[in-house]
């Protein structure tokens, strides 16, 4: 039998944090809080299925959290979204990434993907008999060479992806890399596909911008977003699209053969939640004290760092430490100083190795000291 | 833009239940139960949330789960699953009929898909590339022409569906059917894809036999299963897959692509739930008196059927009332009489109309009686 992914590992996300139960280490591998979602939320999905809400909803999703939804972007990405035509729920921006490069990408077709990335744009690529086509970012991966993105565009070009703020380097784009973007596929017909979930972690005073800014990228624009990372329930898998109503009806062809709908009652119970917009303000600051709260602490360390703009990320070099593998020394971290992270390495062209490991910060502030702690000893 | 799904509309599913909506109309077309699932379930959910079981599971799904579905297939099936290497939770069973297709389909490939048939497969077949072979089955679909499934294979075919019992006609399959299509595939490369979703519905002391039974089909079958049918939950998106681990393997690629893992706090609580096995059990007995209770209210109605062997529908001829399309007549039922169905023309091969409508009777008797009423005055 011939796979359709051949070599293909199970998840570097799913590895570490199994080794980490298995060495009783502490977990700042896979992305998620050490915390728990607000009660009120929780409550209000108890209240959900109590009230009935227990059978399918429609495809796209509940129209009132599409209508919740349609004003959070109005505000703070100073554009309009159709909650009837351009949103749709998805099961956590996972599906939603593999439905939008599904539903447009053809056999033969190139996507460019810039380097380091989240690990399933490839294989989704993949699987419709299409190609990636990589640009790989320089260490710490802080700056993206936009020369070397124009010059992968061919006539094969259907889509790039981009990853904004950016896991796992916790870059946020520059107006000047957005603009530079449109400038790319200004007169072509190719697709921008921007995961967006990180959106409410920007650190240092930085100014978030979507690309749902830029008409000239919004045009031809899938945006995925998180539920699970604002609100702290990555296990609760609630994300969405947001795409023009041309892109977005392909989009759903996909999906409803797909899952058809998602999970029914935390979909009312977000809609109310957001009743209170108060409740996705102020992740900034929550998660720069984290940032914060770990880097200060490392400070008999030999690891070396520049600190993290966005997302829940910090990359770290050990060069100064090792030369070991960075799969191996993180696996060797965890066996030994109880303490997962996540090899970058596996993220890069090649699994090209700059000696980088990733921490999550996205945790408790005892997590973190202990981390360092860790870290300075090493 | 070329469409990868051209021609493709909005489900039927979603359009008849919105129609339903839109005219206040009792809705016995889209497939679900008009009752609540046991509080006690919706209990450990609530639980399983105040006790941070709200991160990321693992892709292949919380492991208690899957050695308690481990348990109750070797109570059902007779057969064992591996709980490790055989099993995955999905986002209901859509995502592993979607998956299952995705992992194995090559371009080119064909699948035998026995019509009328749900409709996601036909659209998940094509956006491998592949080509979807059907074979008709004739009215009221209680019966299969295994010469014709045999004459359809080729040297290209690369899968058959079936689903059993069977969406619409309520068609449960017979030991023989079984062993036809084992006889079938003996000696070929062709997988099996078993959608068992209505498993545990089947009537008048019928004898459920899943694919997992034969040998010569379970070596080779990828299983799809539904938590939703069987406890009211639809609206949450439980699911799985059954597969022999070579099988399973290539699944889980595709799977942690897809959706990387599904809702972890529903995971615990069946986990829990299912320390009970009485609650899985009663299901036919359950529903058998709900196909009664319906088509005994019938008895003024110039509605003509066969009783439905097992699942949660009846199919019903109208020839004797109108030669209308049946998308026509089953709008204006919808409309003008307040009772929506599914016209089953849109399963068939080239929407081949032999005037009949779906009726889901997995509803309160009060309204299956109201149905009833209705259908007598027509
Ligand atoms: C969906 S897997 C894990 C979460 C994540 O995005 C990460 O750790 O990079
Ligand atoms: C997933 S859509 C609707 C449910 C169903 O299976 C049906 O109505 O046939």
């Amino acid at each position: 039998m011939q796979s359709k992914l051949p070599g293909d590992q199970a998840s570097i996300f799913a590895e570490m944090t199994g080794l980490a139960v298995e060495h009783n280490a502490l977990n700042l591998s896979q992305g998620f809080p050490g915390f728990s979602p607000d009660t009120k939320l929780i409550d209000l999905v108890s209240q959900a299925m109590r009230d009935g809400h227990n059978q399918y909803a429609p495809p796209a999703g509940h129209l009132r959290l599409r209508e919740k939804i349609s004003e959070l972007i109005a505000d703070l990405r100073g554009k309009t979204y159709d909650p009837e035509n351009e949103i749709n729920l998805t099961v956590g921006a996972s599906e939603a990434l593999y439905v939008a490069i599904t539903a447009f990408v053809h056999p033969g077709d190139e996507v460019i993907v810039l380097k380091p990335a989240f690990d399933s744009y490839e294989p989704t690529i993949k699987l419709q008999g299409a190609t990636p086509v990589t640009v790989q970012l320089e260490a710490p991966y802080l700056q993206i060479d936009w020369n070397a993105v124009a010059n992968a565009v061919t006539s094969k070009t259907r889509m790039i992806i981009i990853n904004n703020p950016h896991n796992p380097s916790g870059m946020v784009f520059k107006d000047s890399d957005l603009k530079q973007l449109e400038a790319i596929v200004r007169d072509t017909d190719i697709l921008i596909l921007s995961d967006e979930v990180y959106e409410h972690m920007v650190f240092d005073g930085r100014v978030y911008r979507s690309a749902a800014y830029y008409p000239g990228i919004a045009e031809r624009a899938l945006i995925t977003a998180s539920f699970g990372k604002t609100f702290h329930t990555t296990g609760w898998k609630m994300g969405y699209c947001l795409a023009p109503k041309d892109l977005m009806r392909e989009f759903r062809k996909v999906h409803q053969n797909l899952v058809f709908s998602i999970h029914h009652p935390t979909q009312i119970a977000l809609a109310q939640y957001l009743e209170e917009p108060k409740h996705y303000l102020g992740l900034s600051k929550f998660y720069q004290t984290k940032r914060d709260t770990f880097l200060n602490a490392l400070n008999q360390s030999r690891f070396t760092w520049t600190p993290a703009e966005g997302a829940y990320f910090q990359i770290m070099d050990y060069s100064a430490i090792t030369d070991e593998p960075a799969v191996d020394f993180a696996k060797r971290l965890t066996r030994e100083h109880k303490l997962a992270s996540i090899p970058v390495s596996v993220f890069n062209v090649n699994h090209r190795d700059d000696h980088l490991l990733r921490f999550c910060f996205a945790k408790k502030e005892k997590d973190l000291l202990k981390a360092a702690e860790i870290l300075n000893s090493i």
